[in-house]
């Protein structure tokens, strides 16, 4: 299971102010908190910077390298040049988040996939935007895999994120999601399934709840990677328990020394969940 | 989703002593408190009171149905004797918990099932006892499904329990009772599949914790059915938000309303789960 520690991004408002007035403190707390929670990667989204993204990117990635040297960091832009100055500085193999089937992104970044040789999350949106339905989007994530892998890119250096919509919209949201899931990871066992699932909770109320219950659904169906808070516990410790329960935990060591820990020991949030 | 509430079973020692002593205080607080908290039946297991067991069960089919009128009951015995018992006092139409392939059961209980028509639960047992094998236990559901509907059973009143062990001793248990579920729910989609999940989790700390997480897993693959203790609030919210999120509930509408109702709000049990 790879997690991508979510926080690190310029759409939250106390983090565009830490990247702009280069509040270091603030930005390695986020990192290493997320870190010590077990994330695999640190996403870094750096957007809202605009013309200031590819520097922006360029000092956090180097920030929080040089301070948790063993991290590794999600470049988090649709700009190729914040993609270019964070590939650039980061040392070990990064993660871009993303690519998809849009023709001037792949134009611009699968020159950059080719030179500096990422692991890569692949969206399952074109030209024509995104889609409710199940068979275009399961047919954009063959056609970003083939793509990938023409460019030399290992399947198990791929992962699809099949995107996620609100429930509350479609009832037949979270269906379709795991279907597109189920069905990549069968056609392709190697390549990973992700995605950013807090969409799925989108106008209910108790959000951290549905969030908790769907993701441990997905991971029911293939999915192998998360872009989320490793900082919510239970999210965490649903993922652990998920983990095991898929036979992925031999001997269930991995539960057991989450749990001396201390990591399954849940204290309710403010909000009961 | 059909939850049979499983708390009067006199494998609990409180059952047993409120059995043996006539306590029905203690019977009837039990089924009110399933009964209010969403139990579409109330299993009621005698085997404990051996010799006894077919007046118990009279005496508590009764004693349940005067109180609550509307409550249903899963006759739950391996004793012919009992399970007639318990059939001919029952009020509307009790599950039978439960059947399974081995001969003598057969023998014993398909004229009870023709008699007096229940819904019926199961098990992939036979002869042989249980199996670890999946292709053996998806074949007796088969076969089991097929018995049914030779007697008359509708499809829509068989309710298969594929059986669960615990991944503390084997690392595929989980993924082999969900992949039984998720077969034979192709198969045959207007059958339903239940379990009794807590076998799971034996022999591991954060049982509830398991537990909760292997609902919603295995409600991904098609169960809609489960045998359950229903005083498990974060297990009851996780099953409201698992309906919503397959697609089962229009508008919302179920979780919104146990939402209003304070059913989502969670407190932490003592364990912290």
């Amino acid at each position: 299971m790879i997690i991508v520690g979510e926080r690190i991004n310029s759409t939250r408002k106390t983090i565009t102010r830490a990247m702009q007035e280069h509040d270091s403190e603030f930005i390695l707390n986020e990192a290493q908190r997320q870190w010590d929670a077990g994330a695999t990667y640190l996403d870094v989204n750096t957007a809202m910077m605009r013309s200031e993204e590819s520097q922006t990117m360029t000092w956090v990635v180097e920030l929080i390298q040089a301070e948790i040297p063993e991290a590794l960091i999600a470049i988090d832009s649709a700009n190729p040049a914040a993609i270019e100055a964070g590939f650039k500085v980061h040392k070990g193999r990064a993660l871009l988040n993303s690519i998809n089937m849009e023709k001037d992104r792949i134009k611009s970044v699968v020159p950059l996939i080719r030179e500096f040789r990422p692991r890569v999350v692949a969206l399952t949106i074109d030209d024509s935007g995104v889609t409710q339905e199940e068979e275009k989007r399961f047919e954009l994530g063959v056609r970003l895999i083939e793509l990938l892998m023409d460019n030399d890119v290992e399947r198990d250096d791929i992962f699809i994120d099949p995107l996620i919509f609100p429930v509350s919209a479609e009832l037949q949201a979270g269906n379709v999601s795991l279907n597109i899931m189920g069905r990549l990871k069968e056609a392709y066992s190697d390549v990973h399934m992700i995605c950013g699932l807090s969409n799925i909770s989108f106008g209910l109320p108790e959000r951290k709840l549905i969030n908790q219950v769907y993701m441990v659904m997905a991971m029911g169906r293939g999915l192998d990677g998360a872009i989320i808070d490793p900082l919510d516990r239970r999210l965490m410790a649903n993922i652990t328990t998920a983990r095991t329960l898929l036979g992925q935990d031999k001997a269930c060591r991995g539960f057991l020394k989450t749990y001396r820990s201390g990591g399954l020991k849940l204290e309710p949030n403010p909000a009961g969940v």
